[in-house]
């Protein structure tokens, strides 16, 4: 595995790699890796001919009172884990050589980026638009993989690649949780002991509105309801929002039908705030 | 010279341009070429292997009440003008091709768009960004030539590829002017015939101001006043903006010292906007 360090020399090296025919897979990280990031790796690894993990704390995503400055950072364990799922080249830059003074440019993706995440975290897609076009533009991948973990942020991802004509395929690897149905986050380290059980609440709400939908209730408000109360067993600091979306456009749908829904929340414990999703598969209602 | 309207058929174009080893220029136009924009092509032709010039009068970068529909087309003159200047491949999309329903993405370079320029157009830079950002995931381009006419967006852009790690080459070429010094403009046919013999003021105040400054004068209040009363005697419509700038940040300047100073203007005639630009070249001050 090469390290590289600066945006010319990385460009050099797709350069390279890309008149030699090669096809480049990028996954962009913010380090502190998991199993679920080396699975994004191991995907990226088995699509392309090259993997690169990219491993930046990007600090235009986080809000001034957000946890950039004690976001979990293991530089040394992460070079090993991503060496051992399999990555070709690690671009580590630092913060100057990504925004260097007088930086003045963002990719704004509106509209979804200011619903759920984005109203809770108002520049947070901005700071993600932003450093992913970055990302592309330096290391030219052919392919890109990330997390469905992170749903709003693949819809929002998805939706500047198609706007910009980027020439990028993106791919969406699934979630993976820890045994107990936690979803795996570099964030579950700012929980304590006792919210760390808790936690798992996000999970059985979620778990809780496929099993209800597969049974047949299409009401939103009824689901909600029942999720909220599952949450509200666990003592959360804060359900941020619990709600259904399409899985694209990330509209709320009130009404569960078509194919795509996603179960979308935000809940905090202490210092962590933790997301979660998954999809509901809504059947075509039953006309007999 | 081959015309492709679709951005799937000129990527794939720029793909094979590039297995193949060429290298590509990208001349980005409004069409209503001019020999100003010929010569813009005939530099993309003379540095790459493959010249491309794209036809796109771009919605987003025109003003609610600006000339969108009423700026000047001629496609079939175009056509002929761009490969008689050695165009490879004439990029010609439709609006609905580059900005299709539920477009949302925009690239935004702050600061440099907002002020002159961006102050009388607030938007205008900002489609600029989207528009060049676009065109160059679609074309691919190792380099892009910009005419010196447009002197704030070439710096704006210049900031932006910077910015976003954009591998493309900007290459600026210098004014063309009519034999009377006019600045050559696709927006030029909006004079009348009387205001088309007083816009060369814009012209008179630039060399004024270039010749002052070789005498030595370096307060820029002096020499803006005496360009005012070249301007006003043409009689136009307003006076936008008249000011010295550093060449790359566009911050005013209000004593011109250093190499890389711009006089800009902005006057309406009737209908008519023209901008217009001149490099004042200031040796260091004697100090004997």
């Amino acid at each position: 595995m090469e390290i590289i360090t600066t945006v010319p020399d990385m460009q050099s090296m797709a350069d390279r790699q890309r008149r030699e025919g090669k096809s480049i897979g990028i996954v962009p990280t913010m380090g502190f890796l998991h199993e679920g990031h080396l699975s994004l790796i191991e995907v990226a690894r088995s699509l392309c001919d090259v993997a690169v993990t990219t491993l930046f704390v990007n600090p235009t995503q986080f809000g001034p009172a957000e946890d950039f400055g004690r976001y979990p950072r293991d530089q040394k364990k992460d070079e090993r884990l991503a060496e051992s799922a399999g990555t070709d080249i690690l671009f580590v830059p630092a913060v100057k050589e990504m925004y260097p003074d007088g930086y003045k440019t963002y990719v704004v993706t509106e509209e979804i980026s200011a619903i759920l995440e984005g109203k809770f975290r108002p520049t947070h897609f901005r700071g993600v638009t932003t450093i992913v076009a970055k990302l592309f533009h330096i290391v030219k991948p052919h392919q890109a993989v990330f997390g469905q973990k992170d749903s709003q942020q693949v819809a929002v991802i998805r939706r500047m690649v198609e706007d910009l004509n980027m020439d990028v395929q993106i791919i969406v690897a699934p979630i993976l949780r820890e045994s107990d149905g936690l979803a795996m986050s570099s964030r579950n380290v700012y929980l304590s002991p006792g919210d760390r059980k808790n936690a798992t609440a996000l999970y059985r709400a979620l778990l809780f509105a496929k099993e209800a939908a597969g049974r047949g209730e299409r009401d939103a408000k009824v689901l909600r309801r029942e999720m909220m109360a599952i949450l509200n067993e666990a003592h959360p600091t804060a359900i941020d929002y619990v709600t259904f979306v399409h899985k694209e456009s990330f509209d709320e749908v009130l009404h569960l039908e078509g194919p795509e829904i996603l179960a979308v929340l935000a809940v905090r414990f202490g210092k962590a705030r933790l997301i979660d999703n998954m999809m509901i598969p809504v059947s075509p209602e039953d006309r007999s």
